[in-house]
């Protein structure tokens, strides 16, 4: 059993994280940490819970916790914090799957210039994995600092690395349409995301400003080995989870579906989470599941690529356990199927 | 026309009001207050009445709106608000219709313990009406303040008066349990309202302890000329507007389903917002609308009354219209069909 | 008072049509034809409409409808249906405004490739305009034929053609993402549109392949006077009501965000239905209105236009009574604020 | 390994007992039956499941299952064609565990009372178990056929068990007020569940005539060893998934909450499934789980119980596993953890 702790444990990624490591054969949750001064127990911060742990939240030790024979740390602190709590961490031994976004960019510049923060610990920004496994996979066994990657920019960069790998489209004129639920927003009650405001309702949001842009350029740019760009407009949908993502790209030559599709089952061919189909997804279908599903059509001659995931689960808690089984020599699959 | 302002503009009830007074041929938006500093302009509180009004808000000051020639306000404000603001207007001839709770309870001392507060302004308290049309319209007319009433009390009251009147069920024992959508809760941001957290869900809330409990059992002892009780359950679901209350009553002789019809539609013959059914209602043919609508069935011999109504119309401003209406002579229906 | 009637009464048009005629100073609602042999009352057809109108659905009969006085025909049958039933009415001298596709398409070949049937009413065909008033508003107020535009096609052509009027994109390259509410798919209950196949979920469909395509590219080559093409992608979304869309365009120059708004603002100078503003707009704001909402932004050189609506109003019916008023003289706006 | 059969396999609740079932360590899938002629694979039936699970559907042969070595069926047809596929499967000794109505009414006469059909199969109807294990699970070890329970009367038996039992109420006046989502009315699309039609609205239906007041009251006599009455009112909620049931019931003496609390909490010490709280619950906390969550309130001297589950799980296909869990002698809560 390999023991682990999360920090940062009220919020949606920590809630999922858990009810996936509580079926794990092979990980005990010993401590989940809280900056809520009461030590709230886990199953009155989510009552979904109750009856399957009984751990109290616990302020953040790094020593405590490698008292109690933490090895590894999921990380679901919000970004600026995370960097803040991860390094000592990090010095004591203890592997991190960071879920915030610290660890991700790896020009701490364009860090800076998103996040309107400097950052704090290029040391270990320097050693950590881009934690999407259909493309860093071969990294991650050996990484002791695995940045999970956002949740849209998963469907952006999976449903693109096909064609970005073998040069096939332009590079500079990429569109992703990504329409998001809610809870991507996180568990802070905002205006924003108060039901009455976003139920019935479709608005779109930080056009061209989102965060995740720079992480789906860096991705993609490392598949293609020269930079790419893309326009990305995200939108807000009245769901609970479930991102789908719409794309266009402009093909340098004449591709028929049928083409298409073999080049993704081929690239996918060992990536048990991406689902490549001929139906045109629908988020409801990988809801609470780690799978990618997408599919491919032609378009006027542009190549439209509709991808779809769970942003809780393969955007986020699913995906670190994906890479937590990587890391320790499991089957992927373990505890996500 | 009649010049009239509306204290409290930022929520929902007042963007109704809004929304139903710019088509009132005889009513004349003269001012909007709020307490927020920078003066905003309505349509960038309320994006929907962009292109339909000008008005920007301004700080409440009573003179000012006298100046102006107001001579009725809506006072939207949160009860507390409500009755620090309204006196000054009473005392200088404004006739006031409010939507907070500060005026409905009859006994300061009912107020004091449901609202757990005391009741600053006897004098005005003595004197209000509580606007429910259908029970108190003889008396709207030639009020100065109308205590416009909550959204529950309505169908529960409305649902019961018939049967309440006659005497012909136990007035200790009715169960009244109602469901309502997200918007009755207010705009202000709270965990239960963020919509993750209610989107796809039922909960009961304040079982037994809702503040509308004693404006139930006040209008209802008044139309029974002796005291009557309540259970009182409310439900949150997910959906914006829209309340659905379910009424079990124990009747003291037996009743068919055709008796109780016609016991209805007698006594709401005069009501033109009351409408008396056979099929079982559902909220969504009310929402938009003043309408409240209702049937009854006989199960075992209980008597199980089913109505519904638009929360933030029927519930709050579309009936405080229908009460400026009657205050000011024009037909009862104006700017509500 | 002109007389209409409405065809085809079943349906979510014809229920919005009802709801805005019947608040119409100058129209008078003398028949609502329907196929179903029981000539139901339309308050139980349609519940929401009880206490505001007494018509029972009649089968279409022109001749009684010429009898009773008809000079004005809202024809909410579906396509096919329509121009079988329309022509009788043409030729008695009545005027129709028909919202279903049947009368949009100029060139009965592309009707015939889209809709998978020939077209059977050329003469008529040729006579149509197309009933979208910020566009054709000229020919309108002399037809007699009124072609209701789709609701997709709207915000999508009237986010373009101010772009496309003075050729300031390339017009073969232009993309339309659209999510819209599952109203558009109509009140036949299909597997697709059951309450938990669509609930919490977003899916694509018809990409590329949608009947709304070919209407939007007449309308937008119309506008640059030589031919435009679309990549159509449209989304259904767990909503009732409301579209949104996202378009995508290369300008042949730089813009600044400033200098669209300023392009846009003037092009739709005297539309008041059609608003212009600088913040990304969301559907909960249109909803239930006539409005159609939308902004622009520029992202790393692309132009991307957002323009929302209520697909039944707007969409549909909105547009019809905004084209009746322009048939008869009235102020456009008359019954939609 | 248990080698098990699914009957029906296209619903909802065959959906959901595929996806525990696939988790199971003891039970293996060999065969799943459809009355669809054309045998389509379970992945297209069911999109989630892709990646998991290779099966086409078959139709059903009882031979053909022996031979395939099926011991244990899960029945998902509706009411009438199960007790005409069942009888063939119990005379070769297969056990069933059947998920409709046909075999939970003990008495045929009541069953042909409220299902408006004769009941066909009078031999086997006599030895069913009633598959609710928190009140019958002695009997369900040994039992050949399991009559597994509605979604409905789970949270209504369970929430008033404990004070049946002990003769607490007045058995003859209980209200039951549920308000269940919409996957309960199954994946056969109906206008009543079109999504248009039950998003964003509440309803009642069949008050006083559901087809589950029989089930409640005949579990509640048993405890209770005399004739228990519910009047019981259910309710259409726009979620997808969830029952939430308030019940009033009239105590025979004064009781505390805390009083209550300690007898539920006794009575449910060895159910680990049923969570007994202080909080109020709400549907989204046991979604996607086989736990009953309840909770008690005392207002007015009444008791209110208020209890939730997920309707296709805990409702269905999660008691139905812990049935078969019991059955095979595994732990209760294998596979639903």
């Amino acid at each position: 059993m390999t023991k682990i702790a999360i920090l940062g444990g009220s919020g949606y990624t920590a809630l999922e994280l858990l009810d996936i490591l509580l079926r794990h054969p092979a990980a005990e949750i010993v401590a989940v940490t809280s900056r809520q001064e009461d030590t709230p127990a886990l199953a009155d911060l989510h009552p979904r819970l109750a009856g399957r742990v009984d751990l109290r939240c616990q302020p953040l030790h790094a020593d405590r916790l490698i008292a109690r024979g933490v090895v590894c740390v999921f990380s679901c602190l919000p970004h600026g914090a995370s960097m803040a709590a991860v390094p000592a961490l990090l010095q004591r031994g203890v592997r991190v799957i960071d879920l915030s976004a610290d660890y991700r960019l790896r020009d701490p510049n364009v860090y800076a210039q998103w996040y309107r923060e400097s950052h704090h610990d290029l040391a270990h920004l320097a050693q950590a994995v881009y934690g999407l496994p259909e493309i860093y996979g071969e990294e991650i066994p050996t990484a002791q600092l695995v940045a999970n990657p956002g949740c849209y920019p998963q469907p952006a960069i999976l449903g693109l690395a096909p064609l970005v790998a073998g040069k096939h489209i332009e590079l500079r004129s990429i569109i992703v349409d990504s329409k998001s639920g809610v809870s991507g927003a996180g568990r802070t009650p905002k205006l924003a995301t108060h039901f009455p405001e976003c139920n019935e309702s479709v608005s779109a949001y930080n056009v061209g400003q989102h965060r995740h842009t720079p992480e789906i350029e860096q991705a993609l740019s490392d598949v293609a080995g020269e930079p790419v760009e893309v326009i990305f407009a995200p939108h807000l949908i009245p769901m609970n989870r479930g991102i789908f993502t719409t794309i266009y790209a402009t093909p340098h030559r004449s591709f028929s579906e049928g083409q298409l599709l073999e080049l993704y089952r081929t690239y996918y061919a060992r990536a048990p989470f991406v689902r490549v189909g001929t139906h045109l997804p629908a988020t409801k279908d990988c809801a609470g599941t780690n799978f990618l599903d997408l599919t491919v059509r032609v378009v006027r001659g542009r190549v439209v690529i509709l991808a779809c995931e769970d942003n809780l689960i393969r955007g986020a808690s699913g995906v670190a356990v994906q890479n937590f089984n990587r890391m320790y020599g499991h089957d992927e699959r373990t505890a996500l199927l």
